[in-house]
């Protein structure tokens, strides 16, 4: 089973590229994140807001690291961040898979 | 680039088989919408949540559907219905691929 940790909170920029360029460590250090499979880092410079969508192979390693992850954008001064573990539907999830 | 539609809301139930059984149908029909890439079904039995997470090959798409995806929840009854749309930073989510 999937846990799907969805993250999201204001963030004033940088965005895009200035954020890849800033981000690039931190993100080759969350791929070594035990139990995880995969994260899209999110950004939506109009509303001012950034997050991360993360897949987990337990839920236990999702709780860790929502923990981990809420602490430490705390500590670059970050507020107000939602953060929600859920589990994946499977069998739906491949329904709506599109035909190619 | 990849649009992400973040969307969660507060859910009584059903969960897992059986709402899976209830919104098959419903899953079927995504896979047909225009731009889909994917979708997870999100679900959280405990804090009473579920909700869905797409990726979208245009933000187009993804914000049509995200008005009409809101519309029909409005009608099966749902209320405090989030949705965003994100980009993919896709340069950092590489990154953060884990090493098999």
């Amino acid at each position: 089973m999937r846990y799907l940790l969805q993250v999201d909170f204001p963030h004033n920029g940088p965005f895009g590229d200035e954020l890849t360029a800033v981000m690039s460590d931190l993100a080759k250090d969350i791929a070594t994140e035990k139990g995880l499979i995969s994260k899209l880092w999110t950004e939506n410079e109009m509303d001012k807001e950034a997050g991360g969508i993360y897949l987990f192979d337990n839920e236990q390693d999702a709780q860790r690291y929502l923990k981990k992850h809420t602490e430490r954008l705390e500590s670059f001064g970050y507020s107000n961040i939602r953060g929600k573990v859920f589990t994946v539907n499977e069998a739906l999830s491949a329904l709506s898979i599109p035909a190619m």
